[in-house]
């Protein structure tokens, strides 16, 4: 089996240079390049038991979603695992569903150093498994304790989304939204959508349908945009979305009234997803970096299982991308 | 932290019942479900580092597929979760990419008794891996030594569809597929869809894209249609293709030859993926039971490890879904 020599040697390199690319430590793109090539390469992989007796390390991360049955999570898991295996680490997928108890067995993980690191979407009010020392990353929510928050810009996703519906022509704009109501950055695509909306002095509205996740109130937002008819023509005539999942929603219920996309309505969306997670934007969006976000979490997250600084809260840049759905 | 006779307490069972229900051995549906609930309410774990030095078990499955973007993997991923996760069972997610050497990796893994077993899709020939009593499970697949293949029964979905597409009135069909030409049951489907031709004599025509997972031919697609117009008329009228994805695609090219679906063309897909996982169908499919293919896969697997019978093979129905591209 190939050691850590080995791959020094194949990748022309010093062994500690290898060691730093395994540990996620800073070395020229180049060098870094050079070993992981060596190392998928020799198929070189650390002996995580002799490693975990000499230094309780289990090379493991723990990656806690809701599920992976939403697009947008199961492409967060899928970058997060690339650049785990290409440092050397394994990754459990735990799948919480939301549920308080589900999250609890998975966070314990963690406290009983069967990983070295936690990193996801929780959904409950869980401060408590996060104290002490416990390397915790967590995308789109702060904690109290020693917990890494990365997140993509959404309130400026929410002003963007605003500017381009009234760049398209529409001038009187409605948000709707489903989803936790737990504080969250997710929560200020709202609010940038209605800073802006005040700024340009646009009429609007923010329509608010829950927080079940696995729900989407079709009926529901059906009755809400029929009531907004007068004669048969929307009193509106732009729509941003908290998540493309929801705007495809809004687009069916859209097409049951008649109203055509996007010439009597724009609708816009938040997240980026594409066909099959690979093809065209399902709708006009507002899109995360989602790679970039995986690519910082882990990041953070190895930092962190070194005692290292990292910053608090990373927040990246969103782009509005075109899927159809706006003029 | 509770323990096994916490669980059996709290159950109202006797330990040897938890004990059943922890390795996935027969108990009452009943039982089964008590012993669930309390391994939730108390947060019952086993001791994995104990037992891993007492019984050489870890408790840990590795699951391979290509990647979870494929809403499909994402779906069964999924469920294979759910299940091992109720069981006790902690799962590392590996996404192969289809590459080899990154097959080979994961693979590795459960040689080295990293893992307790094995499941999932590969797509390179690694029998080499699955020799002497390693537990594997493979969706899909046969391969030499004993790996048990689940899968979902193609040739039947093949012969549905052609069904379908002539009892909506079609009368000149297509079968379009991409994907890997290595010896796999999803082969079948084709093979399903010309055998229902040949008796229904009806003429049909298999049109063959290639194996480029990653690459959905559109540009190549549209002309094959194209070039089967006569007088801007298609000179088919129903097609199926191999997944629902592939669908999509076709759809896409149909619309840009402004030919009508379902009026002039009904397409049916293979799959039955819906949106966002969880809404409607993306299109008129043949549903694979995915739930159930999961389930059949980790109860195999645990069979396995626990050195007991399972069957080679096991074929799970599929059936036809209305997804608004039939007639």
């Amino acid at each position: 089996m190939a050691t850590i020599k080995d791959v020094a040697k194949d990748a022309g390199v010093a062994v500690g240079t290898v060691s730093k690319v395994l540990n996620g430590q800073y070395v020229s793109a180049e060098n870094k390049r050079k070993v992981e090539e060596s190392v998928m390469r020799l198929g070189y992989q650390m002996n995580y038991y002799a490693r975990g007796l000499k230094t309780h390390y289990t090379y493991t991360i723990a990656v806690i979603v809701p599920d992976i049955l939403n697009p947008f999570f199961a492409c967060l898991v899928y970058h997060i695992e690339k650049e785990l295996y290409k440092l050397g680490y394994k990754m459990f997928l735990c799948q919480s569903q939301m549920d308080p108890e589900k999250e609890a067995y998975y966070l314990r993980l963690v406290r009983q150093n069967k990983v070295d690191g936690i990193m996801g979407l929780t959904f409950n009010e869980n401060d408590a498994y996060f104290t002490g020392d416990i390397p915790v990353v967590m995308f789109d929510r702060h904690f109290k304790g020693p917990v890494c928050c990365i997140s993509s810009d959404n309130f400026l996703g929410g002003e963007l989304a605003a500017e381009r519906l009234l760049a398209g022509g529409s001038r009187r704009l409605l948000f709707i939204r489903t989803g936790s109501h737990l504080s969250s950055e997710t929560l200020k695509r709202g609010q940038g959508f209605e800073a802006m909306c005040q700024k340009e002095q646009i009429p609007y509205e923010m329509l608010d349908f829950g927080d079940d996740a696995d729900f989407f109130p079709g009926q529901a937002i059906f009755e809400a945009l029929e009531s907004r008819l007068e004669g048969g023509k929307p009193s509106f005539d732009g729509i941003y979305t908290s998540t493309d999942g929801l705007a495809l929603e809004v687009l069916k219920q859209l097409e049951r009234l008649h109203i055509q996309v996007p010439q009597d309505v724009q609708v816009i969306g938040h997240d980026g997803l594409r066909r099959m997670n690979r093809g065209d934007y399902l709708v006009s969006s507002i899109a995360q970096p989602v790679e970039d976000m995986a690519r910082a979490g882990v990041e953070s997250l190895l930092r962190k299982i070194k005692k290292e600084e990292t910053e608090e809260t990373i927040i990246l840049p969103v782009t509005f991308v075109e899927g159809g759905t706006t003029r």
